[in-house]
């Protein structure tokens, strides 16, 4: 087989395998081409995936070693890509009642959606995270993105326990708006003692839903080593119960009766590298 | 911009963009590249697609014309990956009251969705979808593959009416398996009147979940072209009010008393090209 065939084999397998790592052999076997033939090709992937500002290729020396991709999109790129989204959402027939923002339709693009996932894996790749958690239904698709760029399983805790899922630890905590109580159920068997886990939202406002996730992941002795919300609702801020999150949006100053709102960049990007 | 580093750099993009019309000038300005020069790597970029079994590459002739990419997964390697679903599935330990399988860890898997995303996408990327309709919760992710594959928006309908949604649409449905009456809810504005569409689940088992979703789906005049499910449980068989579906994995013979489970493969395998 051609080299250049091979690059368009390896970048879409890399590109379908993030956070994995991959071994020479693999590629050069099911390539049929010499390991060396084979370890050029990963330095020109790597090479173009930093010129694209898509992230880069970790080799992993032995053995038993190979390359890893990790995912590190570009923040110039980011940035750019948040403004366009927060003009998107600032329109005031997103209103609703309540102070919530309309995201349905962004959120079911599926573009949209990963794109956002990969911003939240970019900042949590480091962290050796071994499922990401959310909670139904909102979260979930941006969940399962940033899921697949860490290369771990979603774990979704729900607000009513199901028959198909088998025996469940649950909780009761009180909403941070309004006040009321509620419940959160997770299947025993969804997460191993002990993980170490991210938590993803679609919004937060006082953050009662996240810190109730928190609790319920106390009860599996899991380690919460980021937390990632697309939208966080500013005006809320004296009210926290969450306080270390990292967020893509901030929607400030939602006033439903004169139908105005801001929507700004997220604290991710005022974080340092 | 070398061919190299030019096949990575269209790979990639094809692979994030299918079904979606990419004209030669986009590539050509991108990677500052001649027409002719792009237009022989796209012609290696198909071959290898084809190669690999992941697709091909549709052109669109004439001024607004470009390329495409239509994901085909090659039949043998997705029956391959079937089967090997099907023995996961067939754990004993997987069954749960009611007959149901518990597949919340599969489900929860990035890799393994995206799979199950690519066959539906493969069977339903000629009919010209718009969107793809899923029911909270289990379906969102088979949903969100699906989509990102037919590059088409997920549209979620809910068993609750949740207040950031805006006004609603609703029809009460009665289960097909426990005769219960349940409520469905569509937000308005989710759907645009007279769309085609195909639907996507989890699990079937009578079918009264797809049908009270048809039923819904005709208060928004929306063409459904296509019903998939992940699994149906082939014991209902008789009791079914959905027939025209597919499904990749069939369950049946299941007694929770004698621990006893068959899962094979679905009618997406028994289908002509």
């Amino acid at each position: 087989m051609k080299r250049s065939d091979r690059l368009i084999g390896i970048t879409n397998y890399i590109i379908e395998h993030p956070m994995q790592l991959i071994s020479l052999p693999f590629f050069a076997e099911t390539y049929q081409a010499a390991k060396s033939s084979i370890s050029e090709d990963l330095t020109i992937v790597n090479n173009m995936l930093q010129n694209e500002g898509l992230g880069y290729l970790e080799s992993v020396a032995g053995a038993s070693g190979g390359v890893k991709y990790v995912p590190q999109y570009d923040k110039q790129q980011s940035e750019t890509y948040i403004e366009s989204l927060c003009r998107r959402l600032e329109d005031p027939e997103r209103l609703l009642s309540g102070g919530y923002l309309f995201m349905s339709d962004i959120l079911g693009e599926p573009i949209t959606v990963r794109m956002i996932g990969r911003l939240f894996a970019t900042r949590f790749a480091s962290l050796n995270i071994e499922a990401v958690v959310t909670v139904a239904t909102k979260g979930i698709p941006i969940a399962y993105a940033v899921a697949s760029f860490l290369n771990v399983p979603v774990v979704i805790v729900r607000r009513d326990p199901k028959i198909t899922e088998g025996s469940t630890v649950s909780i009761n905590y009180v909403s941070g708006s309004s006040r009321k109580i509620q419940t959160m159920v997770l299947t025993k068997r969804s997460l191993e003692q002990g993980a170490k886990v991210c938590i993803i939202d679609d919004f937060m406002k006082a953050g009662g839903t996240i810190d109730g996730i928190k609790s319920l992941l106390k009860e599996f002795d899991a380690e919460v080593a980021g937390i990632g919300v697309l939208a966080e609702a500013e005006d809320e801020e004296d009210e926290r119960v969450v306080t270390d999150y990292t967020s893509l949006i901030k929607i400030s100053n939602v006033d439903v009766r004169s139908q105005q709102i801001d929507v700004q960049k997220g604290n991710y990007f005022e974080m340092e590298e």
